[in-house]
């Protein structure tokens, strides 16, 4: 395989953030910057993205301090010119949260230790969450006076089942841990420990970066189209989706496969 | 009770099927087939639908070859009028599957063993769904090369509650089996074998049965509404959906029987 | 503490009511009375709600004679017009749950014993929902001839992970016990008893009414924005909400909270 | 006829009014005031209303003094809860408007000479607008510093055919006069004067309340469904509606005039 | 040209009818029966319907004994049970009309003299509307005691520019001759008599099927798309549909026409 | 007048363009390019825009070979991978035409003589349309083989008010006069020459840019908004973007100016 079919993004978004030597073969390690996702979803090598964090949290969440600067760094004093300033920040940190979503591969976030504030901001956006049995979830921001505005609110409903707790978790800032993170669907699985985390979800990359690429991603577009619409509108979506879809060589290539008794695994599918 | 009131439908598209001697009193007996669905919806003599399996397997999927000869069929080699054809396949597939949907009595599924690719689709549609211990699921259409598109990227993240699990199980088609199932909702209940299984689904069957169709029916038809639109929106059309249904003779049916200390068991509602 | 910041409600909707002699200081013991929850939404110095059933049971649900006498009462004999009366009488009762939505402070339910009928749709219209071991619920409306039309059917599906159990529920009138509430995610933790339920609803209403009403309040209208919306919607709506609310004083008080390592709790908040 | 079947709504908005000694028999002539557009809509005695205005123009605006009172009435400095203050005031007023679209009877305004800001937020929540020569309409509120926030913005574009005028509108706060007013289609019909509006004003009040109340009001509200819904949803709701409202003894009496060779004003409906 | 690509439905719902001895080569003379509109959605010799009246009227609407006769047939006294079988006939109406919304072809409305009632709600699901200088509208439904329910009070708004005016002319079924017609935009076009109307049908037909059937079809489905959702819906659904269809070899056919100053006429485009 | 407040854009699109020598005062001349429109979005100095043709015509289209080879490079013999390619490269065009939507500044086409293909879809986008008598429209893309995907079929409904015209437009390619622009309502003026025109086009956006930002710009965004939502959620969405914008200083400047019998051109307004 000479291309890398995975991507290990390991954040050090923790303040005490020392950088991981955690290593894979045809595996590329990324900071996370700004417009990564966004960058990664134009790169056909690119086929499935882990999130990870590098240091002793996956994220203590948007520095306190910053936050403060952030804020008194707009200028005027005019309370309609500052609310439009505060509008166009706001704006950009979601865009940077939704390029998640929008980059057309699955993103995979594993998270180990505290996930706070925008740490659980992010980690909605992503497709599959993993954790470690050390890991705890906290909605913070109600802490800070304000109401989460970068995604939490909007996509946690809709990510595991109990209302009841997303409001809770929403309105007391209470830590979640692992075994509650399961139970309630937020992640599917729950590893003993960071490294075996960190395997498992690139046996998941890799497994998913095997398979026709236009089947994956084709099936992440119409699950977050599905995500925002009725049932109906999304069959007609998906319907004209696969217009052209329906149309690819991998079709018959996965046909041909299966009835020799191969995997995925075993078959090139070409870049998208 | 001299009309049947629920309904078995066996189905043998696993292709090793053995036809089911599962039988019961008052009971009809059908093989799906086109429009079956909407003959349901229009017969007022059924109050209930049970879809089982009659093979080895609930279902095995739809088979390559046929899938591989149904497309290569598509005439014509100018990419725009295939794709023009592969639409209209696709949406008559779609409608299929919807029809379970549109009927408005309950239809239950009662899988056993596996449940596979347009399996998966078929049982996402119905409205309870129980299964038996040996059951599994998988969503295989990625491992053919295609985004699935007759309804289960559409239906499946409505039905259970985490989304990190069914986007791992539509990324990686890996299997479900019954327990997990349970745990996230797929499935309201298990049973040790198929023959306890198509008997609660029986049971309850025959329990939606004896209610008011009126009742049973707009319940249908407004939890679906529901799962598409706003609150407001389902509140306002669930008050003029009982402009005339309040008006029904089964409430004051309901009432006496109630202080009577009857069950609707005791009672029989007219035809809808 | 010199403003109360929790309320307790006591409601008596179950016939064999008894008065409950429970009690906590800065608690105001309200019963439910007609545009109550309109008037906690106006009311500054409340910051948080719960509901509690006073009786035997939380509630034992409309009772039969009384939905027979008003739907008896309605004049003429024109369908048409008495739709139009049943519209408008339906309307009203939708309007009085839809107001616990619309207050926007958190209000939890603590439900203990029977919680039936219009008790369900009652509580599906809270925003966390606490019970009793001794608690059961059910959709109780099937049963009286009638599809449920004040709530049930439209919030229930959002709040619980399985939809196979919803409708179960909802076309079968079955109890589900506190157990399957919490593992469906209905309620989001159980007590031992009566006491130990209003003890941690209380608590957790004392925590919530704690926090920044700014940060608490905005919380809440966005959670039910974004279920009845797409996410980018969501996130639209919410960055401009956020236009006025980050310039709050609040933010500086929980930052200034924070750096001092002291909670919400030490600090006031001023009214919303 | 023993009851009244139109209202005409003198109001009084200019601030050089002079009480119009105006007078129609079997007319209830009313100062238009908080709540009242409620109050009609629940009074079966009343068909549809007419809105007019008794001064030397239709209605100046708010008055510039009143508003700028209003908000620095406005409790406290933190601009969040100014905020929350100032979205309050916005809604009560939003909703006194839409108190006319929720009216089902059918609201007709008659506008002589100036209908300046709020008077087009007014006049675009009534069904039908006549206009007398002299009429001209103003959009000021962009003059005044803000966008305007109680109906013009959001139902105008409906209203008129072309986008391009309604931004020149919005964006200039130019004068439109009645010819324009009548070739975009803002008002359908132009009269010479304020009598010969009246009069047809009320020819037209008077022939829609000769009409059966089931079909005018129930094409009130599903007309104004469909402006705000896809077809598709329209017809959905539509068909629900006429579940009931089909039987009314409307159809019958209808039936037998026409074939009798009556028209509706020779006929009588019951109230609704 | 050795298949026809127009069609010109000649309708006798006018109970006066006789049958119109108009003809023109290439010409399929059809009368409108159920499913006819489905019929040549798949037939792919036809490129464009006409849909014209061939007796006296357009369409004198339903017969009102027809009506009276239809309803009274409904069998059953209980008033939910009458509702459920009124909305199965509304549903079928209203599907036999949005049939030809559904059909992608082109459907052009050619009026003469008096259209009424269902004749109104059937124009208004088409998609070009011309006339005669004699013919006229009228939306009698408000004078049978009835809210019309198959099409004209969901799509007349979409259709023309002035609300006002729609609002009127379904409160009080007055007509609207050809001018106002024309000045309010429901027909694009008048002509001085029956033939020459059919005559500038049949070259509007004649031009439209001359083109490609993947650029014509592909903007009606747009067109019809983009009436119910938002812009960006709307243009995220576009690019979809254009995946397949750009890349037709009718582009190709079209730039090598233009470049050899060719008309769509004179090349031959695939059916569709 | 320290800074330009409105911007001419002269586009020379037309192949045969010959760059204009026309000018102004305190105006900046620029060639759209990439990002222009986002640029001007963040210019506080800008707060007007005119698209303006500088050569023979407004603009004709898209060049046909550029077309051919635009698409002739999309690199693969995949049908589905090609597709992929497509779906970007239209989505790029979709969002330089929808950047003059988001450019929240009002944005002035100036049509003279040909508009044609995308040059429709261009002025579909923008704010408000002026045209000299020499201009004409056509919706071309249909009779070069494709159904048109950067706007027109998804914004010019919205535009003009006869539906029956819009759709034969875009079937039929044919050419639209300056005169039916003007009654069809896509443009709202129309003038002799394109001197006057652009002297009228840069009156307008003058006197726009003499208006208060926050007004002007909260007007647009909320025009818009309330194209693609229903009234209630546009109310809603008003109510709270006023939050922040209703306690601005411009209100105060405004009224000041109002009480002086000032104009807004008398009165300096920050800039946004």
């Amino acid at each position: 395989m000479d291309i890398y079919k995975a991507i290990l993004l390991l954040s050090n978004m923790s303040s005490d953030a020392t950088i991981s030597s955690y290593s894979y073969e045809t595996l590329k390690v990324t900071t996370p910057a700004d417009h990564i996702y966004h960058a990664l979803g134009e790169d056909s090598n690119c086929r499935a993205v882990i999130i990870s964090g590098s240091g002793k949290m996956f994220t203590s969440g948007i520095d306190l301090m910053d936050l403060m600067s952030d804020f008194t760094q707009l200028q005027g004093e005019d309370a309609a010119r500052i609310a439009w300033g505060v509008r166009k920040k706001i704006t950009e940190y979601q865009k940077s949260f939704s390029a998640i979503e929008k980059c057309t591969k699955p993103v995979i976030a594993a998270v180990h230790n505290g996930c706070l504030g925008v740490g659980v901001d992010l980690i909605t956006a992503c497709d599959i969450r993993y954790c470690s049995q050390d890991a705890y979830f906290q909605v913070k921001e109600v802490d800070m006076g304000v109401a989460t505005d970068v995604g939490t609110l909007q996509r946690l409903p809709n990510i595991i089942g109990s209302r009841s707790l997303v409001n809770e978790l929403a309105f007391t800032a209470r830590k979640m841990m692992s075994d509650e993170a399961l139970s309630s669907g937020l992640v599917s699985r729950v590893f003993p420990d960071k490294a075996s985390l960190l395997s498992a979800a690139f046996d998941l990359a890799t497994d998913i970066a095997s398979k026709s690429p236009v089947a994956v991603q084709g099936t992440k577009v119409n699950l977050l189209y599905a995500r925002d619409h009725s049932v109906e509108e999304s069959l007609n979506y998906m319907a004209t989706w696969n217009m052209s879809m329906l149309q690819t060589e991998d079709i018959m290539t996965s046909a041909q496969a299966a009835l020799q008794k191969k995997t995925p695994k075993d078959v090139t599918f070409s870049k998208l």
